[in-house]
Parts: structure tokens; C-alpha cells; sequence
């Protein structure tokens, strides 16, 4: 029988100074640390030190203060104490479903390895760029097509995208500083200024954005209920002036077609 | 002091069947109530009636027997009774903090909107298709550059990329009743056979398989340790060539210049 996954909700979890365990030590498990690493996770690993892939011991090298290990197996849910969340990526389904048990019954989020019906969340394809963060999921249909898509996304991104992100994060929060408070609104009036920004101005322009930029956007834009030009902010125009894509082909025909009629009127010629 | 937000761990999460607790019932909580119902929650919603976005009704009336609405504030503890996940989305700060800081202390993820660290978790721009998910995150720097990178990513994706994801996930499941099991050499050979196929094929191709394609790859790929080509699979060839994407503007070039040379040709000649 074929089950059709169900529709997931993608989210962007919060894992700094959280508690992950993680059972098992191989190449999937060595994904794993990485990931959660990076989102500034304390981790507990779990696993005979046989099992410990290169990439994991590697890892271990890398943060040692980070990742407490334990070389031996999953031992019940004393494991499980001050845990947040749950990643396991062993060979064995018996115990994977046991975890998976313990977990939910704690009300701890767990995944685990290739056992879709355990997971309360999937991994998918991510790309990281500054704070620009992409997930790309296939509901677990394909994981190497999720890869193939992201590699299509990523080298469509433009490189612009990250500082526009950087200098949007700035603005906004110097924004705050000038016109304070939570919701309500003055929460309403920044959200439609930014919005009004973030419509009016390209991310290339966004990006070259500097502080005294911010400033002239600020007392000259927010203050007065408006949103300056690139060329208010002190943006110089030169670096405005974009070619289109279409620009190189366009002209690589041109020159082809002069050619050509340059060469019959030639060959006529000498008739 | 502006602080940067820590990178996030973006996960697909599986929402079927929890139940997800609303407070509020204005605009940004009818979007919510829209995500978690996309993912097959089911949903308790608390808001006095009068704070009820027409957009909240209107989910109200098309899901009547998923969503419970209590016309009313939130009233404590007993209200995070059996429930998985807590979104708030009012115009309240210290209500938010007392939801926020009740959900954590039973390990209940929460998400306040617009105070970011009462969130264990954030929303992003989010693309559907088919099972083809993206989210896309700026890490709360500005959600609006989030919705406007999704349009852009939006846009440059193939159409046939939810199609051959629905048939390499065909084709997996179908792979998996063949050669079932759990992890192990199998799921090994099985996973790299798996990724051959979408080494080989583009996803034009994999849009394109139908049934007896997928017995085909079967019977004459996975059973011989190989992976058949297009034409073996029985895709005709013409589906298979495409316009390179610079063909319009070289064209058009290509035109011009013949023109203009005519022209200086022509010009020459009336002299």
C-alpha cells in the first residue's frame, strides 16, 4: 500500500542552549550534530564508540565543550532527563520505535532516521546564507530531489540577498529604538513603514545600504512619513546600472547576423 | 542594543492529527489558523467574538468540525490540557509572557507573534506545491524580504518539479514492495539506486514517467544493478528537447543585425 505523506508545517526551530540527544554515531547521525551545531544546540551523543563515523569523531574534535558522549547503547528513559529534543539514526528498528515511544510520551519532539511514521518533524535540504535560511522539503518523497532543487534555488539566488537581509535587520532595529513599543499602533505604523521599503527599494539597493544611509532613511524617510530614494540615501547611481541577462546572447546574435548578411553582400559582390 | 538572532534549525514539522492551541482571532492569527490547518491540525481557538478577523470566521465556517472556539480570554493553565504545539497572537505583551512561560514549562512549543524571544520556534514565507515545500527565513530580520525572495524563487522554479517529485516518490514506494526492509544493506543499495536515478535523469524526465515507465526502470534498471535511459523507459524523444533559454534574445539579435547591415548595405547602394 502507498500512504501519501501528509502536508508538513515548516518552521524555523530555535535550538540555542537547548538539550539534543542523539542516538547513534554513524554518517546520518554525523549530519545530525551538524546541523543542530549550528543552530547553537548543547548536545548529548549516545553511541558505542565503534559505531562513531569520522565525520562524528571529527565533530567531537571540533566542540568539545559543547557535545557530552557517551560510548555505550541507548539505555531507557533515564536518557531522556532535561532532554528538548530527540534525533536517533541507528540500524535498529526495535529500539528506534522505543525511543520514538519515550519521547512522545514525554511530550519531546523526535525524528527519527527513515522511519517516517516515529518523526514528529523531517529534515530537509537547507541552505544557509548569512541570516537567509531556505528548507526545502519534499514531505519525504525524495530527499536527493530536495538536494538537486536546492542546488537550482542557490545558484539563482542573488549573491546580493544576505546583506540586503543584514541591512533590512539593521534598519528595522534602529527603528524600534527610535519608535519603542510592542504591537498596537506604532507596532502597526513600523511594520507598514518597513513593508513600504521593502517595496520601493531593490534587494541590490537594499544591500549597498551603509549606516549614514540607515540615518538618512530614518530622519528623512520615517520621520516624515515616507519612504527617500536610493539616490537620498547617498546611494551612488553608478551602481545602478545593471545589464540584463539577456544582454550577452542579444548581442553575441547581432554580431552573428551582421556577419552573415556582411558575408552575402561579399559573395555578391565578387560574382 | 541590537542583538542578531542565532541561526535557526528549519524542520517540516508533522502537525496530523495534534492539536494546536490559538490564542487570538485578529489577521496574523487567521494566517496561522490557515498554516495549521494546511498541515491537518486540529485546532482549539480562543478569542472574544468581537476580535474575530473576517478571515478568521470564514476558516471558521469551511472547517467547522476541526476547529473548537471558545468565545472567551485565555484563562490559565487548564487551557495547555492535551495540547501539542501554542501560537498567541495578541495584542497583549504580559499575557503573551504568562502563555509563553506556562506552554515551556510543559514542554509545549509556543510562538508569540512579534516577540520573538517568547518563540521556540518561527514562522517563514512558505511555497507549496504538490509535496514540493520551501520555507524561507530571514531569522526574524524582515519577513517581508522573506516573502519577497519566495516570489522570486517562485518563479524560477520548473513546473515540472511537483510532478517528478510525485513519481520518483511513486517509484521509491514501489522499489520499497520489491525490496522491503528496514535500514541495512537493502536500504542501502536501495538509497543509491535511488540517487543514480536522479543523478541520470533531469526532472523534465521524471515528470514524465508514467506506470509502465516506473516497471520499466523496475524491471530493467533496479533488477540489473543499472538505470535505464528515457528512451528504454519508453519516453518519447521530441518531449525531450527544449529551447535553451537564451534562444529569444540571440535570436532577435541575430535579426537586428542582419537589418541593420541590409540597411547600411542599402544606403550605400542609393548613393
Amino acid at each position: 500500500m502507498i500512504t501519501m505523506p501528509s502536508t508538513s508545517l515548516l518552521l524555523a526551530w530555535q535550538l540555542k542552549g537547548k538539550r539534543v540527544l542523539i542516538v547513534g554515531g554513524g554518517d546520518v547521525a554525523s549530519g545530525r550534530l551538524e546541523s543542530v551545531l549550528a543552530a547553537e544546540a548543547v548536545v548529548t551523543l549516545i553511541s558505542p564508540r565503534h559505531g562513531l563515523h569520522p565525520k562524528t569523531l571529527n565533530l567531537f574534535e571540533q566542540h568539545p565543550n559543547i557535545i557530552l558522549y557517551h560510548d555505550r547503547d541507548f539505555s531507557g528513559a533515564q536518557d531522556l532527563e532535561g532532554v528538548d529534543m530527540v534525533l536517533t539514526a541507528i540500524d535498529d528498528p526495535n529500539t528506534s520505535r522505543y525511543i520514538s515511544n519515550l519521547a512522545r510520551e514525554r511530550h519531546i519532539p523526535v525524528n527519527v532516521a527513515d522511519i517516517p511514521h516515529l518523526c514528529d518533524f523531517y529534515f530537509g535540504s537547507q541552505i544557509q546564507r548569512g541570516n537567509l535560511q531556505i528548507l526545502i522539503s519534499t514531505n519525504g518523497q525524495s530527499p536527493k530531489l530536495a538536494n538537486i532543487i536546492k542546488k537550482q534555488i542557490e545558484s539563482n539566488l542573488p549573491e546580493s540577498t544576505p546583506k540586503a537581509i543584514e541591512n533590512v535587520g539593521l534598519l528595522r532595529a534602529k527603528l524600534r529604538e527610535r519608535a519603542p513599543g510592542i504591537g498596537g499602533d506604532v507596532g502597526k505604523k513600523r511594520m507598514r513603514w518597513m513593508i513600504d521599503v521593502c517595496n520601493k527599494w531593490s534587494l541590490d539597493d537594499l544591500a549597498l545600504l551603509d549606516d549614514r544611509g540607515i540615518e538618512r532613511m530614518l530622519d528623512l524617510g520615517w520621520e516624515k512619513e515616507t519612504v527617500i530614494s536610493t539616490s537620498e540615501a547617498g546611494i551612488p547611481h553608478f551602481f545602478h546600472f545593471k545589464f540584463p541577462e539577456y544582454t550577452l546572447p542579444a548581442a553575441a546574435g547581432f554580431f552573428a547576423g551582421s556577419i552573415m548578411i556582411c558575408l552575402v553582400v561579399f559573395a555578391r559582390q565578387r560574382r
